[in-house]
């Protein structure tokens, strides 16, 4: 079987807006739901919830906010103790509404502020970071407050479960910024960008929506999933057996 | 713990309405979408797709057809064959959406016809039906086509799979109905109705998509999900062992 395709920002960009076309058929609504579902899905399997309870949701200013919106929602559902940090929100309604559905679960969505005190204070009291801040759409460098909170996120020493491209990262070369995050795990959506090729933790593939024509036109070769799943784990980067398949 | 409240259809119009109120905003694309999960979900829990590879998704003209569409969608990422029967689709523009992304997934929709020609041979080519015709805004009597197709759906013998209400029940009385369909399964959606309180076989609920809050005001007292799954059995109602619990 053909090798699974790897996207540059350009080629991720275009696939994004087909799914989104009259063609595609999709509203950003279905696509975020399925692709936060996904990465809620990851960071349960990998991090259960007896020990680590506490999950701080990064969120960034676009549309991979919004994943990770939907994302704690639904770790909220699943048992967990999501706390929102979005110092910069989308001007979207549709994160409005995304928002409004975490203050429903009474997950609690930190002040938005330019400093990172509010931020330090979150770090000190949670267990793992889902990382939603920049996604494939993400053009360096890496503006305030975020250039101030990735370092402060590093070293704050706790797993990191990554969304689409761990931020810092550049989406075609990878992690050449000094800002860049380390993640532990990673969940590519849709297909994996270029950026992450050399990526060496647990990397699992999410966005099971992508139709069998859509595929097939930009020769995907995506891999399959298991079963019911939303997510399939990836073998990892450095060729080695991958043992912890889901 | 309280029980499980059973929704009349008052009510379940209600919270319907609420989910989708400024304060519950959610959007009709995202519960549509999570809904639709869950009955492809259950679906492929109890049929699987070696043995039971072709589905038969039988949609009515209004949102429990858009369920429908959504899980027939999900089905094909499974890996089922399904086939659309929805001889007379609702005006809304989402369902051509979710129809359209259904065709970009190679999924055939048989041609809207008011005969059941269409749907004898179908039937006669199918392994499992989903039967998403009527929800919880019905009301008798049972209107043509479906009035013929129901009884065709029925005299099959192929194992049925009902979502929310089965076709043809008093959404509050239950199976009072000759027309009425007798499924081997149910999946309920956000809550089970008053008039599926009998129902004797598998018995799925999903919609994991109800907020603390809600859930709160409307004492639903819902049981918990497992895992990161989309969907939970139910014990069934003749206070057997759940032993087929996921």
């Amino acid at each position: 079987m053909a090798a699974m395709r790897y996207l540059n920002a350009k080629l991720a960009q275009q696939i994004d807006e087909e799914l989104m076309s009259a063609a595609g058929a999709f509203s950003l609504d279905q696509l975020m739901e399925l692709a936060g579902l996904a990465c809620a899905q990851t960071l349960a399997t990998v991090y259960n919830k007896e020990k680590y309870p506490r999950v701080l949701v990064c969120c960034g200013p676009g549309n991979q906010g919004g994943d990770g919106l939907v994302a704690a929602r639904h770790l909220g559902m699943f048992g967990y103790k999501p706390t929102i940090w979005m110092p910069k929100p989308g001007s979207k309604e549709i994160y409005k509404r995304l928002q409004q559905q975490c203050t429903n679960m009474k997950i609690q969505t930190l002040e938005p502020s330019q400093d990172t005190q509010s931020l330090r204070t979150a770090l000190a009291s949670s267990d793992v970071i889902l990382d939603a801040i920049f996604g494939f759409s993400f053009k360096p460098p890496v503006r305030a407050p975020f250039d101030a909170a990735l370092p402060l996120i590093a070293q704050s020493g706790l797993p990191i479960v990554s969304v689409d491209v761990p931020s810092g990262w550049n989406v075609d070369l990878g992690k050449v910024d000094d800002l860049a995050l380390n993640p532990d795990v990673l969940v590519s959506l849709t297909a994996p960008k270029e950026g992450v090729r050399q990526f060496k933790g647990r990397h699992f593939l999410g966005g099971r929506f992508v139709p069998k024509t859509l595929e097939e036109k930009f020769q995907l070769n995506l891999p399959e999933y298991p079963g019911i799943s939303q997510i399939v784990e990836l073998p990892r980067a450095d060729g080695s057996a991958d043992s912890q398949k889901l």
